[in-house]
């Protein structure tokens, strides 16, 4: 049994990863830091936790502390469920103390220094550390994962997009210059923050457009991609503000430079992805929802090419999970060397 | 035609009042304050206004000032759409230059100045007036309204709660010690303000109570049924929160010391309403639902009679529209000497 | 490991009952009945359950079959969520072989024969073994549900509004004959069955009121609770449709003869389900929402005195788990002999 | 005053046209038909349209009767807002009377009969009149719709993309050979009818995408653009559901050959639609939402550049309005040679 920490425990990734950890077959949530809300208790913030048993938690005991290396001191492996830009400033502490490091948000997924600074606008804190820092999609660097002490969560659209590629990408065939990817997330990938276009009376019975000119979701997107496969994306990346709470579902419109049926890359992404046990490789031209992955760590995977030379992938998460928290802990049990899947066979609440 | 202004037309009411006003057959918006967006268009504070034509209004020229007696000067009358204790800071040096006032929010609905204390923790800036301002809920103080240069336009809870009960109010067969309303509400009632509660995240699929034990409308319901009928009402008042936009249910409980047969009931209610525009006396055993009033100014009500001794009075209204907006619009109408019907004849919009 | 059957897996609580099923550490799923798919596989019908494990189910294996008591006779016990009507027509004989039965529907919910057909508007299919049913409301019938063969598991409004009153039941200071319930339920709750009140540009941004003049639950609330405390109840129950998918709020009004003072009413409440797993008394004067309990067995109870004759009790569940499948499991635990709360573990999904 | 008739007044397109016509200053509504509600009150069927007042048509009064040109020989013009197929086997008597005819449906908006028959899978009652119907998007076809008597009104997913991309067509620096439209409507773009995928359960809190492999709107979008402008689309077009009631969102994408600067566009677009009253080309990188056109007859535009060689065009419309019935009057307003605008000044209703 493995005692970990959550920084950052208030947000909805935050408490999204309360509620899979408590569930952890082999876990102990032993410390929960939040700034604003130290010295209350969790069942206090967040009454859905009340009445809550865990096997290996004491959930009504928990009360939030400010967050400080010393305090996390107790634990194996502590996650940042916070904004970017803090995770840098406890990294290199921690991992000094011996305590590995999973952080939700976006300072340890980009190896360019440029790269991250012109999209965050601030100093990196731990620039060295980037090197070591493994980007936290299993799928992709499982192996690099599990000898990790610094990782990276990969991020929601982040995740949808890449998995719906990463069969393909040492593929000639592609037009790789021209991808296309139009995205669509429930309200809750903006967080718990106060946003007027947060609001229920604005995003209810509303559908928008945002960051058309530029998401930081894009450059994540295509540099990890290069990372993993040394193609250099020329990325068009829409994401969408959908009227729901949970849920991402992506289009990815790739043109085929040598026309390919679908039944040769409904092979490939089959062959790939037949060993991992949270993508769902639906038939072809099958049509997902975001519904029924709700609350589960799947990823749903669906082909259509309704022209020769355009290949739609369509694919859903849900943005809490495999999009945030449920990728998190995939993580960690990677780098613990716990069973990859444990605390994750969540089925899907429908509807 | 006449020239009105709109001060805080920046929150829900505010907007609202916008696109009722601009559709009005006899009336010219000529100033729009807003002390945060002073200096902005209102097209570009509210994009759904681009576009749009007005009879008498150029709203693509419209700007919003600083809220100033002397800038809101040229205007017949001013409606206040702002929060609860602005009103009254400048009702008395516009009624002092001839402009009629009409408040949305609370600083002028009470008689009772210990009461108003009580409930909004402020000093009234000017107790005096509270003897000359007129409650505005035309079916229950048309003609008080006419002659009134100040009116505290009804709230939106109470509007609904209030009609429901009128009818009935000079009887003693109802044991009115006891009343329940059982209230729901859409999130726009809780206006455009960043609240945790009022988040998509956070209302959407889901379903609250709020202010059980104490909510402003509850005092606001009783004192006014109390000044317009004589009648001391005993009210447990229950609100809660609907995953809507728009619209307020309440249902009035009334327990009947003598029972009665729910056709004559019915008729009271038919009789009293006939000659009202706005208030729709459905069938008998009738299910109303808030979508059939959304967007207008109708009130909808529906009795039944489950057991002879408890009456159950359902009442739908547009919490945006009869119960803040429309209702002030009606309210000018009366004060200014036009039809009181006059720019208020929108369908509802269904679905 | 228990081999269970499902009939009616179809609709919204059968495919909830299979989700908490398959994640139930004693249970195999071990047949799947359903008229309209027979043949099919289940996750044709429901891709949610594609890509799913099971601990003891081999779910991409199970495929629906004809409800027949030959089909079913592997299974020590089987669910039926199924319409009214159904679960009588094959009590008897699976009775008779030795297997139990959990009814999720009304067949077996009443003692009162001719009560249940002047409700249901048809002949029961076998009277006789309506004496030895037992009400499957655990906190109520604990120890007869554990000898029983045959339970008529407990509604999802009716849950709710017996939770809100249990434990006041044995006292004269209310006033039994005047309860008011006010209900809310999501949609879900109408089932998956195609009627235009449960289309979505209906029942979304929309709220409405339903079975005003008599709902089924009405006289199952009141029937049941006069079985288990010999006091009869006059009730006014008033249902409604709240546009979310999940989640039942119910309110339940009650005047007291005695005033008496919150502190010890709520010491009533916490004393009487101190034991209780799954019903959550909350601190005095909270406000519990149907989010926080969300795909989970709880029921959240919360005590407000506004005035002091009149006691609200508001409770929250989720209509398809402690509302439905999750109070059937709980039910079946107690039935084989396990752990009551075994597989119900599920910690509400928030937000 | 100009008398008119709908037939099918019973799903959202019919009961969307009442509410624009009713408030119509010159037009009555005369005949209703609906085969399924004859002889029923329209208020009876549509409680929502209780209480309203019509400057010509009285509401109250009106009674649907069996579809039948006899029954509608009173109208000047007659709109079908009734299913494929239906408008066909009325159209020819009607204008053999001198009726003029609107059908809502896709009866009429194709001239290729083989195509229509293809996608359509029914055999044309009247292919004569096809060569004489104007497909009816009065920003293409103005001229042509004021001298027709047989008008196939556009469609809504259509009338979005066409009019984000006719500013171009002229263009030979797009490659229309390779146009992307990934398009997201409202539910109530599914119609009235009885489906699981409409219900509220299944459509609320999920997105999810439909016709990728084929969709009728796909060959009336390429089939129309081509005969206004001779220009063959290689279009790709993937439409989605989003849990809301109203609005179609947009994203068209298109390669350009050569690669020009926003500025360019954004004049191209603004002179094309400067005459236009329902168009609003909205300033460069805007980002539109559904809301603000809600209600109302507008579209807007927003273009985006993100990449050199790729344009992104962003429109909103309601789909019920812009994209249906609000259009169908544009249409009618045309024909009978009235002020384009007459009737459609609707503010949208925000929030």
């Amino acid at each position: 049994m493995v005692k970990v920490g959550v920084v950052g425990g208030t947000g909805y990734t935050g408490i999204e990863l309360l509620r899979l950890l408590f569930a952890h077959p082999d876990v102990c949530v032993d410390v929960v830091c939040s700034r604003s809300e130290a010295g209350q208790h969790l069942t206090q913030v967040y009454p859905s936790f009340s009445g809550i048993q865990s096997q290996h938690t004491d959930v009504a005991a928990l009360v939030f502390v400010e967050p400080d290396a010393q305090a996390l001191s107790s634990c194996e492996l502590v996650f940042f469920a916070t904004p970017n830009g803090v995770a840098m400033n406890y990294a290199r502490e921690l991992l000094e103390k011996g305590i590995k490091v999973i952080d939700l948000a976006a300072d340890f997924r980009f190896k360019d220094l440029e790269l991250w600074k012109s999209w965050y606008q601030m100093e990196h804190a731990c620039p060295d550390l980037l090197a070591e820092a493994v980007y936290g999609l299993p799928e992709m660097n499982r192996e690099l994962i599990k000898d990790a002490r610094l990782v990276g969560s990969a991020g929601c659209y982040t995740s949808a997009a890449q998995l719906s590629m990463m069969p393909l990408l040492n593929s000639d065939d592609v037009d790789w210059q021209h991808v296309i990817v139009d995205a669509k997330s429930g309200v809750s990938g903006a967080g718990r923050a106060l946003k007027v276009t947060s609001l229920f009376s604005e995003a209810g019975e509303n559908f928008s457009a945002y960051g058309v000119s530029g998401h930081r979701h894009q450059p994540e997107i295509s540099h990890c991609l290069h990372q993993y496969s040394g193609k250099q994306l020329g990325l068009t990346f829409v994401p969408h503000l959908v009227p729901m709470v949970r849920g991402i579902f992506s289009d990815t419109y790739l043109r085929l430079k040598t026309p390919m049926d679908l039944d040769t890359l409904q092979s490939r992404f089959e062959n790939f992805y037949q060993d991992e046990a949270f993508v769902d490789v639906m038939a072809a031209k099958s049509l997902p929802d975001t519904k029924s992955v709700r609350a589960s760590n799947l990823c749903r995977i669906a082909l259509h090419l309704p022209n020769p030379d355009t290949l739609i992938v369509l694919a859903v998460i849900d943005n809490l999970v495999k999009g945030a928290s449920g990728q998190a802990v995939q993580n960690m049990n990677l780098m613990l060397g716990l069973d990859e899947t444990a605390g994750l066979g969540i089925i899907p609440v429908y509807p």
